[in-house]
């Protein structure tokens, strides 16, 4: 059973994957494995290969193909590997001064597409569209389950962003802590409206429309641009314009919008950038069941948004150990860059 | 002159480095070639290219050369592109509802040895402790300029810890502000200490002396251990067992049982994981000049402390964004290896 524990200084969870623990040269070796490429014929995520993951939580299937075979457009599996598991009860102990807790969670693929050479850049709206409704589909079920909560969803594309199988896909954390980056943002924006008595997401969306430099795109619903403290080049927010704290709740008929936005994002970062690889993350609003004391307010203190953060060189060195970041390029220039490109 | 800008929802502080703001193609081969190797006789670090760096700020010689020739066993130079510049009054202003000053700072490069090829594991104590004791001198020159509120001494070992040359060398970047990171450490420290009385961190080391199974190295006056709540395989942390809040207040005597337990750990990595790339960064208290108000208990608060993180693989994807980590070798796994290696 994997294992979290509490950073005692700063109140830091990190999961710790006990019994997957390697010794160090297996470790290393895994690493230099990572970087190779997968061969669609040994690659669990393509169509055919489906006794290769764990049998599906979740698929999309237009025909009447059976669970666990061919004919699906998207399909939802646990991690092989998983950080967390669902099985057990969540226990909280002490030992000595420190604190942890199992790794009670869940830890799913979204596999995008059976096709192995399939990037985002390559679907239609509507066909990226269904994977976002698949997203909300595991978010709403997992938020059934009382111990999580939070639900992360993130993808990783390409060696240098920590993706393993460049079959695409994206992956979903469930944790029964919420993750301290966006804990201080539930702070952050608590502490901003409480004062201002508005979201500092919409405002910082106003701010953005009106100042226009760091703007990258935006449709009726959603805007897309570089933040104005960008940690590293060609960093991208994606937000919806219209107040929302959960992205599951957002109204379906606004889905399209986002689903447009984001193919045009990732076609214009292809072109500048040529495929860089990326991480993007989704923040929502957490679990909140029962809602009470500081709970209450999360619906008009947050907002959700989609952060994609391009790994365009390793400049990330003392980065891990400070929490300070130095962009050698600023937002206004990225903006403008990608601004200009046609897709 | 760079700029320095502020995250409006979660407080960060980032170096936006504008005039150094490339074209994304530039900036994207930059990161292709920062991998390779550098060529000792073109490298700016070693003997005989002293003309390649700018003028030094600080040398250690044991003969009578001169200033930015070679005879030198350490020298202190500042960083070529600098993330942030001395020169300027430090300007802070507001642009819309966002905040930022100019980049008023210091980056320097400490280069360890003239040698190319000649790691911490070939120092000898006491000449690893004279590139301590150079850290020392120049914290203690920066703390006069008042504008300067935190000093960060770090050191990236190889590409994938960001390094770009691979001369060996440690860098110093000082800022108007006090990294986040340290920042979060003030204030769990403070809250621990308000609580209990008692340092945070001191009742760390006693902890981990008590269980043992982490521990790596001691000496009389050092400890070395992977943390309980360690992020990364083989992560380790460095600490003085008497309380001391500042490490260049560290009694010079005690020094160089600090120089022997880093030597030793670096060579017990080298052996363990076959020369790791890796981050360390020195965690020491900020620059309180006057003192006054929540600062004055900084001194019994605070524990400074060298923080060790190997890079062994990329599985660092997610992490940037939600603050979690996933570690895949137990700090008693990792622990029990590196105790077991003679160095």
């Amino acid at each position: 059973m994997p294992e979290l524990r509490k950073d005692p200084v700063i109140g830091r969870w990190v999961i710790i994957s006990i019994e997957r623990s390697r010794r160090p040269r297996d470790s290393y070796e895994l690493s230099e494995k990572d970087n190779k490429k997968t061969d669609p014929e040994n690659c669990p995520f393509c169509a055919g290969n489906e006794e290769m993951t764990p049998p599906e939580i979740l698929a999309v299937r237009n025909n009447n193909s059976l669970a666990n075979t061919p004919g699906w457009d998207i399909r939802v599996v646990p991690n092989k590997f998983p950080a967390l598991r669902v099985e057990g009860n969540l226990d909280k102990e002490g030992t000595g001064m420190f604190d942890k807790m199992n790794g009670i969670g869940a830890h799913e693929v979204i596999i995008e597409t059976p096709k192995h050479e399939y990037g985002i850049q390559e679907h239609s709206y509507s066909s990226w569209n269904n994977v976002l409704e698949v997203y909300r589909a595991r978010i709403n079920d997992l938020k059934k389950d009382i111990r999580l909560k939070y639900i992360l969803v993130f993808r990783n594309e390409g060696e240098l962003a920590g993706a393993s199988l460049d079959h695409p896909h994206s992956q979903l954390i469930a944790t029964p802590i919420i993750p301290k980056r966006v804990q201080e943002e539930l702070y952050g924006a608590q502490k901003y409206h409480n004062y201002k008595d508005r979201c500092v997401f919409c405002d910082i969306i106003r701010e953005e429309i009106r100042q226009k430099e760091r703007l990258v795109l935006e449709n009726d619903f959603f805007v897309a641009f570089c933040p104005f403290a960008a940690r590293f080049p060609f960093e991208i927010w994606i937000l919806p314009k219209d107040h929302q704290a959960d992205f599951e709740n957002t109204p379906q008929e606004k889905m399209p919008y986002l689903a447009e936005l984001m193919v045009k994002v990732q076609r214009k970062l292809n072109k500048a950038l040529n495929k860089p690889h990326y991480n993007y993350i989704l923040h929502t609003g957490p679990v909140r069941v029962p809602k009470k004391g500081y709970w209450e307010s999360i619906d008009s203190d947050y907002h959700w948004h989609i952060e994609v953060m391009p790994k365009l060189s390793r400049v990330a060195g003392f980065e891990w150990g400070s929490g300070f970041y130095i962009n050698s390029t600023s937002p206004e220039v990225s903006a403008d860059f990608l601004r200009q490109l046609d897709v």
